[in-house]
């Protein structure tokens, strides 16, 4: 029998909702690794809807279940029916959709809220010692929950045009957590809280640098699992 | 120097627009053997859009090269101001998209209408002997242009539910062309057309086998250019 991992997104666009390439990638490489994915987001309004041709937002509503369910090809889940009981481990990838739709931390930084239907998934994992698995932005959400935990979310410095959200890696220690540096390749297990981080866009690298880093973290989970 | 590919994207989402992990697994492939890719599509409004969750049209309004830039994170450009010069390859990913907003065989089947702008491009690249790859649906495109060329959608038979969209196959047959049944995980080539195709989601296998069929074709399209 294959695993059972809850996959978590946040809308359907880099920009307002969760990264396209990260959430297929996980997809991937669960499927490659004999894994059942059950995929969930919140039943609530998007923060915003973003012109990705503009970077600027518009006047439109769209809803965060509904926008992911373009990711999942239709088959997804309101979080608010997630049972951890019968899954496995879980996957939150990264994307805006992540600081602006499951937290408040786009606006907020280190002060903000997580949603509570999230922060209760991600305790119900933690609680039954159940792996979970989070890339680019979306380790900002244990670093708000589980204090005093490791994580990567990259490098905390600048370098040649390659982390421009180094500083982010500075507000996970602010926040008490113990901030790993990280290669785009590389993933970081935090084995007492049985969290797995990745960099993934956090880093601008080629894609597949980022798919395969990400790749590494889901065969992480599925081992932990 | 690495090969400067053009992927035409449709939209973002299956039922509406470009399939999201056809257009990933494009991406992925394209950047692993280190191409370039200059992503394009039409400023045009789709021709309408879906409710993943529910499967059904809404009232809503969106632009095709709108909605692409999230697979593109931005990073596209209106398919009018495509010069095949300085290309050296074309692939256009599935999705309903491509029978929607790129043609009309969603609603005419084999009578459809392919969009000029996309024509345009597809002669072009054909014209210039540079190699055209195209998957899932978007095989129709090519059916449609270049009369007697060789094409795969996947299988012309239904068999344990794999291959839902079957009777492809006998329509692009009746348009003169000749259809190769194919795995999931294999392409074929009409090495007289320059055409690289293969199934990707005409099948309805696991999401690895579909990117790893689509990395093939890329591979190949590569080889070629």
């Amino acid at each position: 029998m294959g695993k059972r991992v809850a996959v978590v997104l946040a809308g359907c666009g880099v920009f307002d909702g969760s990264e396209i390439h990260e959430a297929s990638a996980v997809l991937v490489q669960l499927s490659r690794d004999g894994a059942e994915a059950e995929l969930y987001a919140p039943d609530v309004d998007q923060m915003h809807v973003v012109d990705h041709m503009k970077g600027q937002p518009t006047k439109e509503k769209r809803n965060v279940l509904v926008e992911s369910a373009r990711i999942a090809r239709g088959n997804i889940k309101d979080l608010a029916k997630l049972d951890v009981k019968g899954l496995d481990a879980l996957i939150i990838p990264g994307g805006f959709g992540v600081a602006k739709n499951l937290s408040t931390w786009a606006t907020q930084g280190k002060s903000c809220i997580v949603c509570k239907e999230v922060e209760d998934v991600l305790k119900a994992f933690h609680a039954a010692k159940k792996p979970i698995g989070l890339c680019c932005i979306s380790p900002v959400l244990a670093a708000k929950i589980f204090p005093g935990c490791e994580l990567t979310v990259g490098h905390d410095t600048e370098c040649d045009g390659r982390w421009p959200y180094a500083s982010t890696a500075e507000a996970l220690r602010e926040l008490g957590c113990k901030h790993i540096n990280k290669q785009v390749s590389e993933i970081h297990v935090d084995v007492q809280n049985r969290l797995v981080t990745t960099s993934a866009f956090m880093c601008n690298a080629p894609i597949h640098q980022v798919h395969d880093g990400i790749g590494k973290m889901v065969q992480e989970v599925l081992r932990l699992a």
